[in-house]
């Protein structure tokens, strides 16, 4: 990795598997870990599209013990260990800490909006210091899509100024480009992390000064986007760029999260990955039909995904 | 109370007292409950303005133990219990269940936003049937400002024809009052009870066939709802709501949980009420004296509030 990005510059938030029951299927998220691993993408577990929202901490928890004991290289996890609360993310982190990640991915508390600036960097505060470790580094999660509440530059530069060996970089999910740009170049030189949300903006962001992406499709497509981070500065960037869009476009054309459990499931021939937690459900049929002819009629392949 | 609602008329969404190591204060919780009981006000622990999704869930249990061992009477009680995760959901509902709770308040899970009523329609009946217990009187919380899942008319239909006995009711926190008045002719007269979120709705939501109110405000103000909700069908009525309004109104002008805060540390004097878990902070100086001198000039008191 380079020293830049210590995680990596591609990172997958890992889709989670589960069982018929609806529990976390720890055999298949170890398999599915280890793909990505070997296809050079680092592993944002616990993201938005790892439902781990649906999951109870104790679920989280465990799921990183089962990576820990299967012996993937903990410091090229990312964890999201961001919830409502700051006991939950203070035991999240801590956890994540003691084994060894190379950084935690945080949402902000999502449940109240149109919250204060101080109140945030309060919440973010109070977390860093009940955490009290120093070997924490800290990537806040800024998708106001879905959490609704921002991570706007102000809050950037206070935490920054406060924690400075400790916040080491953000997430932007909001898909304005906009303002990954003003974030690099606000913080960027000072060696602040800015991973864009979708490989999308990878391109784009290598060349601003940002790290990388941390991006849903990494699951299905890890390769070409590693790949594309490894050499973008190569002739045939923008080249790759473009061919990573038209897939990128193709899963954002239908539900993202249930697309890429359809696709994993459909490319490793095992039914199991097809499985979401309420609130989120599968595809219907016409959706998952259109998806996958789609794909396959592009020539795309998951090779090696384990079966 | 009235067979048709058996938590009450009027209830309040309790808010929580912390220490100055802001773990939540289980005396001064105990103290504020028996005050609302005895002012006729319902207790809907947990709720928004309990800041309950700023604590934990085993803080939750242990705050409902608490008041079980303080001997609150808990057919009264309503409290917060949905989560954006199954098992957390599960857990604090079961715990519910077996304390004996009137009925239990239940969120959508509010990560995921543009879910399908499909999603959300599992989501509650996984709930219901892994917490299997006939005892279950389940109200939902309709609170788009905040949640943004809203709960929609056809949601309601579909959980009360599959589960008539146990989905009891909802509390409306839109704002909205076409909405209210749509979910009380739609399901109203087949004892649906609905709730609305403000005592501003208090007299239209009883005349049209709804139930009473779950009220922020019941949290300061809870002797003149709740004597709205005992003689709504007198003279005077149309007098008492406007009167009601006036103080809603006061308490609208500022940010509504600190304001609650601010005003119960002010009228009881003791000064700890006033703390906030982050990400919500405390009103500041200014607004603080402004909330305080208007309901001080008015009149207001909360006579026999615990110090």
């Amino acid at each position: 990795m380079s020293p830049n990005a210590p995680c990596g510059t591609v990172l997958s938030p890992v889709i989670t598997p589960f069982r018929d029951d609806l529990s976390p299927d720890a055999s298949r998220f170890v398999d599915h870990c280890r793909w990505l691993m070997a296809n050079d993408v680092g592993l944002a577990i616990f993201g938005t599209n790892s439902e781990a929202n649906s999951l109870s901490v104790q679920e989280r928890l465990d799921l990183l013990d089962h990576l820990v004991a299967a012996e993937i290289d903990t410091t090229r996890l990312m964890p999201g260990t961001g919830c409502c609360s700051i006991p939950d993310s203070v035991t999240l982190t801590s956890h994540a800490v003691a084994q060894g990640v190379g950084g935690v991915l945080m949402l902000p508390p999502f449940y109240y909006k149109g919250v204060s600036e101080e109140g945030l960097f309060r919440f973010y505060s109070e977390v860093i210091e009940r955490v009290g470790d120093d070997r924490l580094r800290l990537y806040l999660y800024h998708i106001p899509p879905v959490a609704q509440v921002p991570i706007g530059l102000g809050l950037i530069e206070r935490l920054l100024k406060r924690y400075p060996e400790i916040v080491a970089g953000i997430k932007d999910s909001s898909g304005d480009w906009g303002n990954t740009q003003a974030v690099i170049d606000a913080f960027g030189a000072e060696g602040f992390r800015v991973y864009a949300g979708s490989e999308r903006f990878l391109l784009p962001t290598l060349r601003a000064g940002g790290v990388g992406c941390i991006s849903a499709t990494a699951n299905v497509n890890p390769r070409a986007i590693s790949a594309l981070g490894a050499s973008w500065q190569g002739e045939d960037a923008d080249a790759r760029q473009q061919a990573l869009n038209e897939i990128r476009d193709i899963f954002e054309s239908v539900p993202m999260i249930p697309a890429l459990k359809a696709t994993t499931a459909h490319f490793s021939g095992d039914a199991a990955w097809d499985r979401l937690r309420p609130p989120l459900i599968s595809l219907d049929e016409s959706q998952r039909d259109k998806l996958l002819a789609t794909l396959t009629q592009g020539g795309f392949t998951m090779p090696g995904i384990a079966r």
